[in-house]
């Protein structure tokens, strides 16, 4: 481990990082490196859509760098599935390169701590088994936007999530294939397939993450996204989806699977997304950023909206509950003194994935404050406050996610 | 009427209206009207995409026409939803101009057969109320290509299907909105925006459909598509959505919407889209396509597939009832001799939608035969025919969707 840069805060610990990569010679990283520290970008000039994501519909995101593009509150639709086209993109790293996604099945990914390890190729994951799976993909900096403490990181307001369908073969399949899982192994570990630059410890820079070995359950080996080859851009050929967890626990171009008695120690597992206290930094003592909690924001009216005129109007939104389904929304018209119970439409895809809400609602001319607030089949009720923390993870406020809008 | 229209046989009616319209000087009109007759096209070279549809996947569709455009089997994934650029396209009249959705919410449709009757601007319309709805879109001659008869019209194998997600307003709320529906109305009748040419009988052209009223339970005024505005192409700003009716019952660019005491006068209904015996002519006497019934067929291994191996394969396919969900699907290994139940994929997005099934299967080399045949939640099971008829209406055989595989 590169200890001098274990010891910075982790704002400057990663832009540490990119010098460590110029240095190295590696300009192409580093606004790779730049972006997996989350600067955030003055957004006064809309950039253009980078290379390898020119296929996204441009009016629908936000784009902070190459690495990280949100999807406007506003381009959410109703539809349940969030289109490829409009789904956030952020990578820890750059993405591979494509020719990756050239002869996909030829992929492969190494199966550890299993009763008989081995390397098994996509065109073999195929024949293993298959299952869909919706599940809201949410970056775990989702909301840091709304933290007036301004925590390192790109300030996602909503747009860092989508609810998206994956298809491939359930971990729990492939591991029975291969003569189950080793005794001892707490910990499903899954690794990326990005290109490391030489001459840094790689533990520094890997992505490589561990979550409990209970996820295994839901947990697929996926190939495709809402019905299609997964994009590099979102992690093909072949990307771990952790249901319930946040985005960065979903292995883009996996390479390695392992079943271990601990977690990783990459600086990405030990340091980073962890619940830090404000002004602190990340500790392997402290919770990791990983199962999501219930949460809820409207997408219609948008606060930027125009021409919403006074009378009916149908207040609409998204709720998900991360590991639970969801069994109630609440929407406020009056910044949460009073709650009325919104209407759950659409089709219920599963409890990993969101539900749209809508409540109709008079609204006279003026100024209203409108504010959602979800309760997922456990009881969990969405808080008001978020909780404070030095990355500005795991924002679940619903305060922090009121609209304001303006009727005529 | 254009009664010498009518005595025609369906093909060299069409034709001949193809030629009415060169005579009346809109040349522009002409491709579309033959493309209304369906015209099977040499597919010997493949078409480029249309410029209205330059954005869908030229990798995963068939241009038979500049209005009929079919998804490869091969290309159907597991996400359950059909992307957009997969989805198929069938227009009976060209698409009208694009500036009909630059500014979608001054879209207006005129609502008749209610109380109150009126016009209703787009903007309006979602004020009034929302739902999002899973469905099967089925062009009803869909598997028209194994009819050995040859009808007139596409030869669609199984790719003039998708099973997409209409956001809107339900068409009984809108009623309801305006007082009700009139006494003894026992129709739902939409009639499409396009742009008729001047010179002939408007009800010889005119897309103009009625449906069972009943239907309106379910129908929407849907502005939306897979969570996105409805492009001009799949019949935005607004389009009638009928879940479990064929294709043709779902109006583009609607802009009336009648609740009427008897079907519409118009061509397509009274003579288009019959259930006509062999050799004969659509009349009114006879049955109309409209509900779907049961059916699957198998899209993984695809008939082409090079590369599937020996040992394990994962048959895969997709399975509707119409207006009924999906009880049970069997699939066949040596076409149709013996049959082993299938698991059910994926969410199930409700009655209208399709699911995804899978059976595991130990294929040795050689040449395979297998089918798939579905069961409904009403008891009705795919049959194994195809019931003859002169248009190519409704092929649900599962014997013609058998897909032969060679394996390696």
């Amino acid at each position: 481990m590169n200890k001098t840069l274990n010891s910075l805060p982790r704002r400057q610990m990663l832009a540490g990082s990119a010098s460590a990569l110029a240095a190295a010679g590696l300009a192409t990283f580093t606004r790779g490196a730049a972006a997996a520290g989350e600067t955030p970008v003055a957004s006064a000039t809309p950039k253009p859509l980078p290379a390898y994501v020119a296929w996204k519909d441009p009016a629908s995101v936000i784009v902070h760098s190459s690495t990280t593009i949100e999807t406007k509150r506003a381009a959410f639709g109703s539809g349940v599935i969030t289109p490829a086209e409009q789904l956030y993109i952020r990578n820890n790293l750059p993405a591979p390169d494509a020719s990756i996604v050239a002869d996909r099945d030829a992929w492969q990914v190494a199966i550890e701590g299993v009763k008989a390890p081995r390397m098994l190729t996509l065109r073999e994951l195929k024949t293993m088994g298959v299952e869909t799976t919706a599940m809201v993909l949410q970056c775990s900096g989702n909301g840091r936007g709304y933290f007036p403490s301004k925590p390192s990181g790109t300030p996602w307001q909503v747009g860092a999530a989508g609810c998206v369908m994956w298809t491939g073969v359930p971990v729990r399949v492939v591991a029975e294939a291969l003569g189950g899982v080793v005794p001892g192994a707490g910990y499903l570990t899954g690794t990326g397939g990005e290109k490391l630059p030489e001459g840094l410890d790689p533990l520094s820079i890997i992505v490589e993450r561990s979550v409990p070995a209970a996820a295994m359950a839901d947990a697929l080996l996926a190939w495709e996204m809402n019905g299609v080859p997964i994009s590099l851009a979102h992690g093909g050929p072949l990307r771990l989806i952790v249901p319930g967890y946040t985005g960065v626990n979903n292995i883009k171009y996996i390479k390695r699977l392992a079943f271990t008695a601990k977690e990783t120690e990459a600086k990405i597992m030990s340091h980073g997304y962890r619940i830090s206290p404000p002004g602190g930094k990340g500790e392997p003592s402290q919770p990791s950023v990983q199962e999501m909690t219930v949460k809820s924001w409207i997408n219609s009216p948008a606060p930027d909206a125009a021409g919403v005129r006074a009378g009916l109007v149908q207040v609409q939104g998204v709720a998900f509950g991360g590991l639970n389904g969801i069994k109630r929304v609440e929407v406020s018209l009056d910044g949460g003194k009073t709650w009325n119970d919104a209407r759950l439409t659409g089709p219920d895809l599963g409890r990993y994935a969101w539900r749209q809400f809508v409540l109709p609602a008079r609204l006279p001319a003026g100024s209203h404050t409108l504010a959602s607030r979800a309760t997922d089949t456990a009881g969990n009720v969405q808080p008001e406050q978020r909780m404070e923390n030095a990355g500005g993870y795991n924002n679940t406020s619903w305060a922090d996610h009121a609209v304001k809008v303006t009727v005529a």
